[in-house]
């Protein structure tokens, strides 16, 4: 968990708005589903008892709201495209922690691990589903829906990638950044331009609002690929050095094993061979930082933060909504979990 | 494969309409996904290469065409709702040989046995997520993604139910039908009225084709759960006696496990226990047959199909299209396998 204190206003607003929004929709599932859900979520344990906090930052949802206001509507016009943004990123979720064999999230087990696979894949499949369902049943939810599903589908190539570079020797960093683009940057983008979708705002405005919300993705992905290698197991729920034990494709180290420095070949030969004990964690951890990955994805993060930024002078959004999009955007780069 | 002289024309005429703008479809997929969906289809080899024959029945693509014929309009109207639903169809597929853990489909390997359980997850959610996108490009296509994401998201509960019923003791036949109402029916109810909706037809037509539809699918599962436990594995493609091996509860286990008759007992204890051997799945098929579940599920598929053509009497729909909506009825409870 990270301190309440350290979150931007929106993310506590927009989880106001959209928390009772998406219970409402999950009461549309059947009750194994909807128990796995709430799970998922952190909302509930597994008997459907009410567990205190739990939940993710909430990133998506307060875009969604947002990006309504950016568009001169109320925030609650993109609260349907929050909740369908949020079942997507669960969808996705659910179905990552299977594909990567991830056994826990947020201190807890995953679904798979907990009730199964096949209950597993099934849940993430109902909240698929569900998705489409809140916006079409919305004014402008064809449009709406339009947005979310080319997001989805994109996510969903980025994902097929991610897996065919696990088994990829040669991966570049431009191969790298395409597939976080995919699958982080898609689903941000509909994030941010939704509200304003739902709005039925200009489609210069939908479009820089995309803009900004598909630099914000990189920048989000570059900052948890650097947690998934240095951040503390502590705050992010993670095991230290996941993603090198999995052998992972993630920009530190990609771009390490792409930067032609002589730690390079030491570090490839090591992803090459089977899994990594603790020790060869520690060492591959450092080859990544003498091979400048690590300073490499941070300037990364830096550089779409500020296209992310830049992206919003594009158009005349409500100014309150810009700073509160510019806050957001400066805290998921921040952050330290 | 069945026949062709066995085939009612539509299904060869639909599949002409519908295959060139599936496979257009599934272009828009990254390679590695379209290389697994085209193996999935049948089309094609892992490594891409054209395989003869192949490909389902196309019952669903078959519906979609006729019921925009029903609604008074050209059948091409209806091939972005045939292709979305047999795209529908085939993520579900995929994902349930996973849950159901089968390692053959149409006499090959099945995808996660093929090529894993991650890359068969990533590949029908991207054919769910290119469903939706299909139909949203599309005229009218908002009413035909509703259309088609209720029946998604009915048979995702159908196929949670399913899961739940197989380690659960006490199971109706009412739970069994609804159940299959889910799993089956929807999908089939919706691809019987997309080329309806999609053709601008009146509610009420659409709504007699949906139910149209949704009798068809409970008869096609009674007869998919006859041949699941009595069919030719050399026709079907299956194991012989998969369900049972499986302690699947289909119609006719179940309504042998509820008929009250002395064999019943005997046949619960066998599934209660472990993995059944040939034998054993020898006698609980005489024991499913002695407790009258194999006439039982014949009827229902009889009593359904008779409802499913009464629902075409309630509306004026074009009579050379009813007519070929009877007659693919009639033979997919005839058919084999």
């Amino acid at each position: 968990m990270i301190p309440t204190q350290a979150m931007p206003d929106i993310l506590t607003r927009a989880r106001d708005a959209v928390t009772p929004a998406l219970a409402a929709a999950l009461e549309r599932l059947t009750p194994d589903l909807r128990r796995i859900a709430t799970y998922h979520l952190g909302w509930t344990d597994l008997d459907g008892q009410v567990t205190p906090g739990g939940g993710g930052k909430g990133v998506r949802p307060a875009l969604a709201v947002l990006s309504a206001e950016a568009g001169w509507a109320d925030g609650d016009i993109g609260v349907p495209g929050g909740v369908a943004v949020e079942l997507i990123h669960n969808f996705s979720l659910l179905h990552d922690d299977i594909i990567d064999g991830d056994r826990t999230r947020r201190h807890r087990p995953t679904v798979w691990a907990a009730v199964g696979v096949g209950p597993a894949i099934v849940a993430g499949d109902a909240l698929m589903a569900l998705a489409q369902q809140v916006l079409l049943e919305c004014p402008r939810g064809a449009a709406a829906a339009r947005c979310l599903t080319d997001a989805t589908a994109a996510m969903i190539a980025g994902q097929a990638d991610d897996i065919a570079f696990e088994s990829r020797r040669e991966v570049t960093v431009t191969d790298c950044m395409a597939m976080s683009a995919g699958k982080t940057g898609a689903l941000l983008g509909c994030a941010a331009s939704i509200g304003a979708v739902l709005a039925g705002a200009p489609e210069t405005t939908a479009g820089a609002l995309r803009d900004y919300g598909a630099h914000l993705g990189l920048a989000f992905q570059a900052v948890d690929d650097l947690l998934g290698i240095w951040g503390d197991p502590e705050r992010t729920g993670k095991p230290a050095g996941a993603d090198l034990r999995q052998h992972k494709k993630t920009m530190p180290i990609v771009a390490a094993l792409c930067s032609g420095c002589e730690e390079a070949q030491e570090l490839g030969r090591m992803l090459a061979d089977g899994p990594l004990d603790d020790e060869q964690v520690e060492r591959a951890t450092w080859l990544v930082e003498a091979c400048e990955g690590r300073s490499w994805t941070a300037n990364q993060a830096k550089a779409h933060l500020d296209k992310a930024l830049r992206a919003l002078e594009r158009v005349r959004i409500n100014p309150m909504a810009h700073r509160e999009l510019a806050d957001l955007a400066t805290f998921v780069v921040e952050r330290e979990s």
